[in-house]
């Protein structure tokens, strides 16, 4: 069994990652088995249509989806996920990701993640990670 | 129908495009319904296993989806895409995105692209654009 | 506007759908954007496995995506899907569909769908649907 | 390391399969990592809005999948999976499957597939297997 308790997997988790770090991620709100992030849309992050890159909400939704999956205490990698973008993201915008489900199985876990602004959903995003043997400490 | 030629679009795109530019993307090599993108992986672009983060072979993908399915003269935004990260990549690979079909229907869009460093694949993505009335100038 | 109500679509689509009909497919519970069908699974339905095809769990998932989606009043089809498939499911089974999310758009419809018998969730379902112009009557 | 030629699973898997044989699967090329399947689209097989049900198209380009994964000689199941559904399918029409990639690692496998009804593409797939350790002999 790990000895770090499951909530602070994903804070030790952010701080050792750098490309999270640039996109300025916040977490709001962790527990085991579930996270909510936020983020700021900085100019840097927008595409040639000046809305959010695709890779923005991606980066955003894979973060709370890989350290929900990690909270259950051994290194969870992403391995297949999906994203459907319903709105699109402006300069200003602050992204809420949440984790709307999680299942870990023993090699395996899925999960949905929910990203809104305010009250509007603006993407949904599911995923598969692969569970290794490696334990958080 | 569009002044501009189709293998220009996504030169265009690029130069208006912050995100890409800031992830250091590369046109390889860009014709009607085709795109090779190339992309060096920086320090600021991995996460706490040390590995490039799960967004930036998202990115990369997305970006050479997209541009290919712009290729063809009307915006055309990205709605649901989704990636199997295979291999783990690492600081200083030179990762290539380039697309393997190309549907264009009047309304949707669809594409596969491969990303690989050397001869290896390390990941494949799937994606459907809605195709806009707005056309490249 | 549709002058049929949106609770009655899915069992007039149901009436009309020859697959849906094979495989025993219940409507439990309809409402505007909402839809939860069950299905028996029978030993015709199973792989070499003795499990049930894929094909079988996916079928019930986009049956109640595809009805919740038409329940909005314009003929609406399944242009993207994905499905992991988390528990085997067994001869016997009776399996529970049920949409999770509705977001209905001018052109493009999102939901999830989840899968479950009894209290476990054996299967998790996202997809899209292209909205025509046609209303259901 | 299996007894069984790899070309032999699939049509060993087919004849197990109740469900691939319903549907009236043929086998039209394997081999190892590599499978090509053909379906005729029958009146059962059709929706309410008279084209064959998407759970058709996908139980297909599964099969296909499934067979080429467990070429390699080990039980594979399918854990995640999505479909773009491009063309509608009718009756009487002939689709064929064929796999376009196939990746074989440790504990996961990866491939896409093509539908095609003629010389146009009327489906593409996408999916990972988890490659369990029980063989076929």
């Amino acid at each position: 069994m790990s000895k770090i308790n499951p909530q602070d997997i994903p804070h030790k988790m952010l701080s050792l990652d750098p490309f999270s770090q640039w996109l300025g991620i916040e977490i709001v709100e962790v527990k085991k088995g579930y996270c909510k992030l936020g983020l700021r849309i900085r100019s840097e992050m927008l595409n040639s249509m000046q809305k959010a890159h695709g890779g923005i909400a991606y980066a955003l939704a894979d973060t709370a989806f890989g350290f929900a999956a990690n909270t259950h205490g051994r290194f969870a990698v992403s391995i297949e996920t999906s994203i459907n973008h319903i709105e699109a993201l402006h300069e200003d915008d602050y992204v809420i990701a949440e984790t709307q489900l999680d299942i870990a199985k023993n090699k395996l876990g899925f999960a949905y993640v929910n990203l809104s602004v305010g009250d509007k959903i603006v993407a949904v995003f599911k995923g598969v990670v692969y569970r290794t043997s490696k334990e958080w400490l």
